[in-house]
Parts: structure tokens; sequence; C-alpha cells
């Protein structure tokens, strides 16, 4: 067996033993690019379904170290921010509730080579309380790469997300409800937009996160006036001066205000 | 034996039967009184020893539901706005970690008259995942009673809140953390302060929440610019014009604030 099988039936191994038993973590991996907002989804081995990163939190293990543990088991990403956002825990959360999903779940665990074949699908008719944790990346930055259960690891517009497992489009929906209430209190961009950008590229960030335009000026005075932008030279062309201007972020400034909060502090 | 006992007996039983193994849920209850931000506590019978009201999620129950009914069991209220805040699932949230707790919790539990002496223990060992939520209650609405497994419910105000069972002192820290953020992007005071008040009542509360002093000047023109109070007429008495003036909230702007958000807004 190759070295990526033998770690993906560990993998496996680990979701299907000793986890306190009915706690998952599921990961929502948001990136941004060609001035959308996109989301790291895994589609499952053999059938057509995609669900957001997730896995089962080991019984010694801490919650965020689980999630960290999750999000590289199954795409391979480290060093990323991850920040807890809500925890689902509905009566509905079992597999008994979702007969078909569990008859795809059963197949696909059923095809995917292992030497152990006795599997237990006891823990998937429990129900489960599964935690979101939410995390903004450069996806230029990021290369995911897909675990043993799965056939590939890919970045979809948010417009365009399909069905997902179970409840996964519920819980993508509440990491940007989230996302849009921090936009109230934090400064947002730093790890999605290149180092130097227009004020369009980063009104264009806030628009596809709050999915609604916004007013051209107002946006850019209310920006301003945050004080943690850099305005850098024109660069002199022919067009010069139809050029826009061209920002950064004010890394020390930009950390004070994630420190200290935006918005209607006293 | 008494209804209250019957009641009681129930309670445990529910605490120690069929729930979701691992998962439980705390209370942070928070009031305000004389200037103080107050928090519910229980004292638990027989030891000296304070918690946050908490209990488990039963298997059938959605957490939300079962929040509901802890808070109703433990302390007799009911139809109080409960927001989750945090997930709370270090790895040493468990007995093991805790042998001078869980040799005071068998005490406790050893003592409490009951039919059935066979206390299964294993449960307390067990580590716990637990979810916080919180909730503003005016606290002259609102009278707590304590459940069989406590001595009494009383409010503490935060200065003088005693070393707590567990980590429960960094749950309440948390939930006070939540509940600054909020400040930053809702408004808050209708569900604490009387009908009517002054400007320095509201200033006051939000000192409080924030633990720090504000700038009278400076809170009272942010405060009216977001166009939710109603300002009343001085009531002429032989010192009126050093009255100050009385304002009360207009519920409907400040639902509409709620629902929108304020702050950094575009």
């Amino acid at each position: 067996m190759t070295e990526k099988k033998i770690q993906g039936i560990h993998a496996l191994e680990n979701r299907l033993g000793e986890f306190l038993q009915e706690n998952s973590i599921d990961c929502v991996i948001l990136g941004y690019d060609q001035e959308e907002l996109k989301v790291l989804l895994l589609k499952w081995k053999f059938e057509d379904i995609w669900s957001l990163p997730g896995g089962y939190i080991h019984k010694m293990e801490g919650m965020d170290q689980a999630a960290h543990r999750v999000l590289e088991e199954r795409t391979g990403l480290t060093s990323i921010f991850l920040r807890q956002f809500y925890t689902f825990g509905s009566a509905g959360r079992n597999g008994e509730h979702r007969p078909e999903e569990m008859a795809t779940m059963r197949r696909i665990l059923e095809k995917i080579p292992m030497e152990n074949k006795e599997l237990d699908f006891g823990w998937f008719t429990k129900r489960f309380v599964t935690t979101g944790y939410f995390a903004l990346v450069d996806l230029r930055r990021t290369d995911p790469n897909p675990d043993f259960l799965s056939e590939s690891c890919e970045w979809w517009a948010l417009d365009d997300v399909p069905q997902l497992l179970a409840d996964h489009n519920e819980i993508l929906e509440k990491a940007l409800e989230q996302l849009r209430i921090h936009l109230n209190y934090l400064p947002i961009g730093i790890s999605l937009l290149p180092q130097k950008f227009t004020m369009r590229a980063l009104q264009k960030l806030y628009e596809a996160i709050l999915a609604r335009p916004l007013e051209r000026s107002n946006f850019q005075r209310k920006m301003l006036a945050l004080d943690i932008l850099v305005r850098h030279e024109k660069q002199m062309t022919g067009a010069a001066n139809k050029a826009p201007y061209l920002y950064s972020f004010d890394r020390s400034k930009y950390d004070t205000l994630v420190q200290k909060g935006i918005g209607f502090s006293f």
C-alpha cells in the first residue's frame, strides 16, 4: 500500500474509533479570488456528494486542536487561523433522520479498499453535535489535497455551491452570517487580498461578504477613516491620471484595530 | 415525599440518564441592579460550592431546547431569550483532571435523599463538552428558585463572584467578552433598565458591561445619534431645572437596529 493509503486508513480508524462519541468539527474555509468569495469543499469518492471538511474529536484532544487536525488530515492545510463560530445541536442531526444519506455513506465506505472491512456503522446513527470553525485564507497561497475518503478538494464560488451533505449548507450560511457580523467590529482583508490593492478591490471584497452592493464614496470615506490604509504613489504611465491609487494595510494599525475593535466603541 | 422532591429526583434521573453522553449546557444569566451587573449562581447543597445553572442534553432534544429546560429545571425561570455564545471543549474538561471536585460532588450526591441510591459516577469522569448560553434579564422581574440539588439561587455582583465549579469562572468571562463585542453592533438596555431612565443610568449600564468609565458627553452624543431614544418632559418640581431628562427606548426603532446592527455598517 502507498504511504497515502496507509495514512488514509489511519485517518479513517481515528474517525471510527476513540473520539468523543457525538462531537464533530466542521470547517468553513473561505478564500477570495477574482472578486468572488469561495468555499473549500470535499467531494466524496464514488458518489456525487460534497461536504465541508469535517471529522471527530478524539477523547484526549482539545476541540481547537481537533479542528486543526481534521483540517490538516482532510485537506493537508496547516497553520490556518481557525475561529469557532457556532455549535449545531438540533435534535434532527442524526442518521435515523437521514436514511438516504446513511445508505450512500455505507456504499462509499464499503467501496474504499481497507484491510479491516468490519466497519461499525453505529457511530453514524447517533446524533452528532458539531462545532463549526471558520477561516479566511488567501487561496492562491494554499494548496489543498483530498484525503483517502475524498476524490477532490475544490474551491466553489458561493453562488454555485451545490446541495451539501446533511446540514452543511446551513452551517455555511451561519458562518457567512457570523462573518458579516465580524465586519461590523473587525477589519477584514489582510489575509484575503494581495499586498497592494485598489479601493475598488477592497470594496468588492466587502460586497462579496455582504452579498449586496455598497455606495462607492461612502465606502471609501468610512474605510479611510479607520486609518489602517497606506496609500501608494500612482505609477506614472501614459494614462497615469486615470490609474487608481494602490493601497496596502498598515500592519501595526490593522492589528491594533483587531485588538480594539471598530464601530460603535465608546 | 413532597412534590418538589419528586421533581428533584426526576430532574436528577434526567441528568444521569439518557443524555448525549458528553454534552452539557451552562447558562450565564446576567441581570442589572443598582448600577451593578449581576450573575445568577446556584449554591450546591451541603458544601460551599457555587456554579452556573447547567445540565445535560437529552438524546432526542435540540440544544437550544435543552438550554431552556435546564434553566427552568434548575431555577424555575422561563421565557428567557437565551443566546448561544461559545462551546468549551478543552481536553482538561473531565473529572479525572479534577479529583477534589469529583470527591466533593460524590459527597453531595450521596447525601441527597433519594430512593435509588445506586448512582452511576461514570458520567462524571467523562470529559464534557459544554455549550454556553447567555441572557440579559430584568432581575426585578425574575424570581429564581433553586432545584433539588441546590440550596440557593442568588444574584452575585460580578466583582464578588467566588471561585466556581470547574471552569465556570472562565465560562462567565467568555460570556462577558461576547457581551462586550455585542455592544459594538447591537443596542443593549431594553431588558435591563426600567421603562424610563436617565442618560446617566444608561451610561452606568454600559460602563458596568465594559468594566471601564466612559466620557459623559461623548457617550451621550453617540447614544443620541443612534436615534432609538425618546426624551420625555422634565417633571416640574421646585428644582426642575436641575432634574435630568428621562428617556425611554423607541421600541420599533430599537428593534430595527437589532435587525440591522449598528456601528461600522456600510
